[in-house]
């Protein structure tokens, strides 16, 4: 097969594979429809070249947060290598994966058990079962983005906009089925008052989940009080880490909040893009996978704790953390500052190593997104809205960065200026949420 | 980590790890508990080495049936590490899963749609969450081993000994919503007369999940009639080949009985043991993925598209079924011969690639399979009594097996002689089924 035109591939992949892609985040159509750059060849640090030869340096997802040392880490990719050599799949143990257990559990001491998968969505229905099944009581509480599996999407079939503002809106829940109507009810973060009344309401709630931060600070000790009520009702708290975890601390970031979950669930990062997921938890509910059957091949091979075990000693050994809330300010700090020069009203949201604006002068934001997203492409960026930081993100990138942002946020401004950024858009604007693809 | 003793090593991750490992079948407690060699360092071919050291030549599950081509095979990795240096996670798309639905709708020209997962139960979750948007009906009657997700497991909630004689026995469904009761409805395979009044005592059959085939040919138009039900009562027919899929036939085993189903799901071989999965469809029935969020950001990986590409190419140009067979026929034949030689009964079951054979004269089958094991240990071979063919398994190396076949069988022989099988194990007994581990 010969790899030209990206736009071409697209819309092949299009009549080939439902949806184009096996993730929404990575649909063309996102980011600028007929500009974006779909299909990649090579990739290390910041810098990726698309099948058309161009090169661009990624300010926008990084692999959707799963390459925090940036992409194609000479250690990492070192590590894989040998153990490729010596063989991935066979039909004994592979002992790097006690290592990792031991690891996790050193850096998490209130968790005393360890299950692994290789992909989040899975890890977080596996977390779920093993919830249900400590507490035997099946109804959830929830908060935040936690994947595709009828136990999460469930919550859609009571009401089709339940999921709305939990990341991503409009997901439909056809082929979930419908007798798992009301067994998993949604409450917003920092809402502790929905979430009481969500106990009132229901004595069998038996699982509490939330995603330990996303882009707002937790207020009022929001954490702590959601562990109270677990303990109160004897529900299993779990905090989904997939996205934020090993950002803010070398681990969970509810490290950093001092409030433990009974599971934790880790993903993207922890590996820096090879597949895998960790549910870790305290002994006694761990325990409780040993009543119920969760199995399955794949999650007994060896390039998934390899590459863990590799990124989280280097994600420790170059303090990625602090590099990332370094870069994060200087970010935040800058968009700010262009915004204010050129009399552009933007919102800049936390968490930092996930820095995030919003354009607050424009209805359709879309529009205005899409716009940005085209005159940084121009300018050798893949950008967005939102950047998920990498250690491969210099003061120097930063500073590259900026200077593009200040050229596009300058022709944003004559557009809002003009009163018409259509006029602006050199393709469709970016489709937001979870919509048919033709 | 210093790894050392394949058994403590084993005692420990069953502190940290509940059950020990992420799959029931690589349970050190299946084979022979205290003597199993556990962990291993390196693999090639049919050949593993131990993390003590020890050498063995690999006469069973292979990678659970991952690997055909043999462990470590130097096309399949060439072409993996090549796309290790370009970077195998990026915000950008993956090309090579273009290619790859290609390559498999080529294979099956009645598909025309396809998405992709890394392992395999996920990858049966989403051909249900399909079916089900698609038939608009939830409710499921299968055949067969699906894996850990909740629609499968839900079986078990009615009656917990459902699933008993679908592979794994007392599978126990905690921590599976209650509300999923009589959600999935088990049939026996070559029992058409079962599925019938499945259908006539429950008009919302949506969905008829099957392997296509285990150890049993389809007999009086067994596949065929399932497929006329199907089209009689708009069900979407589901053929798991995750186990035989790639082995009888390069595709599906549904190609050799000539009966189309409307999704097909492949995993463990299509990618020689690196995590990959494929659900294939109808054009038609695909397309209710567009209708149902099913999204997972470790499924755009590179990984996987480009082993499976590669297994595919090399499993066409070495015409590995063919090998499978004829393997096959030789181990099958050499047991029947060495039973015969040693007046022991057995019985050798299909399919050959993954041939099989029960000892009949000792109730307990447990204990006679552990002695095996033991013996073959003994003579350098993981042995059971069931065997994945791989190309690696050279008519030499069934020769050298067979050899120490040979010598097992005498000494079975002896403690059947005996009355006492348990006096010539070193060991515990192998346990069966799904059981806790302590």
């Amino acid at each position: 097969m010969n790899y030209q035109n990206g736009i071409n591939l697209w819309n092949k992949a299009k009549r080939l594979i439902p949806g184009g892609t096996q993730l929404l985040s990575k649909r063309v159509e996102r980011f600028a429809p007929e500009k974006w750059p779909c299909y990649y060849k090579k990739a290390k640090g910041v810098e990726i070249w698309d099948i058309d030869g161009n090169k661009y340096i990624d300010m926008t997802i990084m692999g959707v947060g799963a390459c925090s040392l940036g992409y194609a880490d000479d250690d990492v990719n070192q590590a894989v290598k040998q153990v490729i050599e010596e063989g991935t799949m066979t039909t004994l143990n592979v002992p790097e994966e006690v290592e990792l257990a031991e690891l996790l559990i050193k850096l998490h001491p209130w968790a005393g058990g360890v299950r692994f998968a290789r992909t989040g969505g899975e890890a977080m229905a596996i977390a779920v079962r093993i919830a249900r099944a400590w507490s035997k009581k099946d109804k959830i509480a929830f908060c935040g983005y936690h994947g595709w599996h009828d136990w999460y999407i469930a919550s859609n079939l009571a009401n089709d906009s339940n999921l709305d503002g939990h990341l991503l809106d409009g997901l439909e829940p056809n082929g979930v089925p419908r007798s798992l109507i009301n067994s998993a009810i949604p409450f917003e973060y920092n809402n502790i008052e929905k979430l009481e009344s969500i106990i009132t309401n229901n004595n069998d709630i038996g699982v509490i989940v939330v995603e330990t931060i996303r882009h707002s600070e937790p207020k009022d000790n929001f954490l702590k009080k959601i562990r109270e009520i677990a303990n109160e009702i004897g529900a299993a708290l779990i905090f989904d880490e997939i996205t934020i975890g090993w950002r803010l601390a070398i681990g969970g970031a509810h490290l950093v909040y001092g409030v433990n979950p009974d599971i934790a669930v880790f993903a993207k990062t922890m590996s820096n893009g090879y597949p895998m997921a960790a549910i870790i938890g305290r002994e006694s509910v761990m325990d409780a996978a040993q009543t119920s059957f969760i199995s399955s091949a794949y999650w007994t091979e060896r390039i998934g704790p390899v590459a863990a075990i590799t990124t989280i000693n280097k994600m420790q050994k170059v303090q990625l953390p602090s590099h990332l809330d370094n870069i994060g300010s200087l970010i935040g700090n800058g968009w700010k500052a262009l915004a204010e020069k050129h009399n552009i009203n933007i919102e800049v949201l936390p968490p930092k190593p996930l820095v995030t604006f919003s354009f607050k002068d424009w209805e359709n934001v879309q529009e205005i997104n899409t716009l940005f997203t085209q005159e940084m492409l121009k300018r050798g960026f893949l950008a967005g809205t939102s950047v998920y930081l990498s250690l491969c993100h210099t003061e120097e990138v930063i500073s590259l960065y900026l200077k593009s942002v200040d050229e596009s946020f300058e022709i944003i401004k004559k557009a809002l200026d003009d009163g018409n950024i259509l006029k602006y858009l050199e393709g469709p604007p970016a489709m937001a949420g979870f919509k048919r693809l033709t």
